[in-house]
């Protein structure tokens, strides 16, 4: 866009249904930032609330006839920065597309983008049928958000991820095009995999306005273990000696910080002096979860648990996963947070942990660890007071040394939440030179003239 | 190329080992076919029996350098002439690279594209594991080529296909530089998911010269179900009553023609007379797979079934799995066979199977047609003599008919052979011009010279 002409947006406004366009600097706020909270975010110059494909191929087309960036935002629960408004941009909030129609036949829902994961999870609950991705924030992120990010949770470790359960999309594309890709077929092998290159693109490739989901049968009620360890090492010791003989259907790692903080918002008796806590997980039939629950207890209690507690209760099983769960709002409750997400092999999970101790203790910094454990997927939570330039300034040093280490340890930089904005300097770090370029290379083939999330990711 | 001009090969063999290269045209003409079998592959200037990355890329660049065409070759058990030769090519064998790494404690495997599928089943199962994709062809198709291809197979509807089961990979591209993507990690979100768009790119968009692929511990014995049925319809009302309750980890269909080609080759005692036979699976735990196996019983014999037979005796339930594995090859003793692939939602496979039938009798050509009935993926098998001209043509008219007709019931023209050359023409007709336009703009991007794999797919 030419510097200082603003375009006129009547005509944007004629070709959208009322309502759909907002322009007013108070109403935009609450588009301008994710979760991450980024200081840089922008001012949009306006706010598509789009209601279906066609009012979201008229933004991208305006937008791509006047040079406007585009950025996409689901519900805006990212920790990336991934839907940070850029100054002058059109947000396209995806809010009010919330159809879903769900097959039991094909066993397949095709949901709008704005629909909530949990609200999806509940659709097809009334078919006896199952969405498993499970991000912790499952109540409050839309599917949308999730396929582009190409979301995890807890249930990954057994259930995979999001990619794994996207059969087909409808996306818009930089030059305003709707394409509809793959569907609910179970094999499609025509043409290139194009499906599964737009999930975890993070809005830089395309807007996706309509998925088609494959569902499994509804889940059994799984069986809990709960185990705390004395040291770190014991209980990375133990998530090994597990998930390389099993695969339990959740294994959730929490640290000492972030069990007190747990028990300063719930008061639910965990214990405080603990230096690691195992959330774990059967879903096996009854019967056979049994044998897996004693299996795990066997394996934490030789690694050296402290304590080591089982129940078949539902809602007592529940109240540690929610625990588990909540841990990241209750960390925020100490400070503002820079939200890790490293990923390592499992092997390397005790040296990625332990070396981030080392880093804690050497900037003087608080980092909780939370982790989806079966699969190395680690959440440090670097703990920091905003107000505090030196603190924070040492955070970000850790946080920069975090992704280092676990690079370093065959890990990735991010195993979730996505780049965003936020981990963008440390991408070309992870890929290396030739990967980045062959990004570069997909992102100019599709959007030459970068108006789709630009700053984001690349 | 400039016509006319060949280049020298002797820069090519100085920097492959010994025995690389091979320029004689009777070795070079085991290289030149698929089991597509196409009259008009072309003669390689070379064939370059790569022994690891290195190798494959010094091929590249010399084609590259050259404007040479590129024709990746596993197996060459491909059904579409994805590796057909191209005249004046320089085809690259996986043929020699063979390694294998399996590391329990990752559940991960680092495999040599040449390794046949077999041979990756074998060498995890020692550490008791297991690789689940198993397309029929599995004991003399490479892994390499099942990634090019995201190759299916009959664990499918239950277990995923291969692209589930890939994490990472080494790719050389079309200017010879080679990139890691992905590894062994469950979750990684670092950047576009680069690793699964080579999945199914057969061979256009680079060579895959090492795969990464995700394990599951040991499966269980299955127990299995047969059931006979009377008509087409009736079996395939059994196939929707089963998969919109339950997951068989198999439920495999054959027709009329099958079972008796199959009956011909085998004596095993199939009836001859039934129209429709369902090969049925069930590996849950003991106990479990009774409850499963007799819920299929049951919905057969409300479908209709004339008979239905079940069995825990893992080699008597094997005996049946082969008989539907060794279906192609039973049906090749009939003549020559066009090879189909098409895909429906299991909900319109009666539709498809009654449809078949339909364009056999008008063009007075047989079809035989088994399935992957659970994910409504299935080959009609139009048998022809390839000596007879005019049969031949019907043949080739049913061939198209039955793609038209898959599409129009909201099918794929390919669930899971690929494109390759068979197919490319009525890619089109399926993708619409848009998707299209999107394939070749990443094949643009990857591939400006067109070196790749020319002729297939796109
Ligand atoms: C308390 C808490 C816990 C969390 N736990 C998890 C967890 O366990 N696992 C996990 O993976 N994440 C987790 N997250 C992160 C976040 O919820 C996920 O990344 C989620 O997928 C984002 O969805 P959203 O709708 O909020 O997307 P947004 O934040 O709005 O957007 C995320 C990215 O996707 C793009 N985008 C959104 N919608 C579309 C679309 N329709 N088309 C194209 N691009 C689009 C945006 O441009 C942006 O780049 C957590 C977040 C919080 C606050
Ligand atoms: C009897 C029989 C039964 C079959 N059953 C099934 C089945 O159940 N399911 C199924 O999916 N298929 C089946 N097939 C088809 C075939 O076996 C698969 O497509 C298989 O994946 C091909 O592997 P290949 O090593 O033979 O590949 P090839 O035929 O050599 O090549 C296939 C394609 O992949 C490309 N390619 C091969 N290796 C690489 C590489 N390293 N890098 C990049 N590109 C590469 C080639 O260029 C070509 O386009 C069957 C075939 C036969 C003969």
């Amino acid at each position: 866009m030419p510097t200082g002409v603003v375009p006129d947006l009547d005509a944007l406004m004629q070709s959208l249904p009322d309502d759909s366009l907002v322009v007013e600097p108070d109403r935009m706020a609450n588009y301008r930032w994710d979760r991450a909270h980024d200081p840089d975010a922008g001012m949009p110059l306006a706010v598509v609330r789009a209601t279906c494909t066609e009012d979201v191929q008229a933004a991208v087309r305006f937008a791509s006839a006047h040079g406007i960036p585009v950025v996409t935002r689901g519900a805006g629960t990212g920790l990336s920065g991934g839907s940070s408004a850029v100054d002058g941009c059109i947000v396209v909030s995806t809010e009010r597309m919330r159809a879903i129609e769900v097959d039991p036949n094909t066993r397949t829902a095709t949901v709008g983008p704005g629909l909530m994961n949990g609200e999806v999870k509940a659709a097809v609950a009334e078919h006896g049928l199952w969405y498993p991705p499970d991000p912790s924030s499952f109540e409050i992120c839309s599917i949308g958000g999730n396929v582009a990010t190409n979301a995890g949770g807890l249930c990954c470790a057994k259930y995979g991820v999001t990619t794994d359960y996207v059969l087909g999309m409808t996306v818009v594309l930089a030059d305003g095009t709707a394409v509809e890709l793959g569907g609910p077929r179970l094999k499609d092998v025509a043409g290139l995999s194009l499906t599964k290159l737009f999930v975890g693109s993070e809005g830089t490739l395309g807007i996706i306005t309509r998925v088609v989901l494959r569902l499994l049968p509804a889940p059994r009620i799984p069986a809990t273990l709960v185990a705390t360890f004395g040291t770190l090492e014991a209980a990375c010791t133990a998530v090994l000696a597990i998930t390389r003989r099993m695969r339990p259907s959740m294994l959730e790692f929490m640290d000492k910080a972030s069990i007190n903080a747990v028990e300063d918002m719930t008061r639910m008796g965990l214990d405080r002096d603990a230096e690691a806590l195992l959330v774990m997980q059967s879903d096996e039939p009854t019967g056979f979860a049994a044998v897996e629950i004693a299996a795990m207890a066997k394996f934490c209690e030789a690694s050296g648990a402290t304590e080591v507690f089982s129940t078949d209760d539902p809602d007592e099983g529940e109240a540690f996963v929610t625990a588990r769960r909540i841990a990241i709002p209750a960390i925020e409750r100490r400070g503002s947070l820079l939200l890790e997400d490293v990923g390592v092999p499992v092997p390397r999970l005790g040296d990625l942990v332990m070396g981030i101790a080392t880093i804690s203790r050497a900037h003087d910094v608080e980092i909780a660890v939370i982790a989806h454990a079966a699969d190395g997927n680690t959440h440090p939570l670097i703990v920091f007071d905003p107000m505090d330039a030196e603190q924070k300034s040492r955070a970000q040093a850790a946080y920069g040394e975090v992704m280092e280490l676990a690079v370093g340890l065959g890990g990735t930089i991010t195993g979730e939440h996505g780049v965003g904005r936020l981990k963008k300097p440390w991408l070309g770090l992870y890929l290396g030179d030739d990967v980045m370029a062959l990004n570069r290379r997909i992102k100019n083939a599709l959007d030459p003239d970068g108006i789709l999330n630009p700053g984001c990711v690349l």
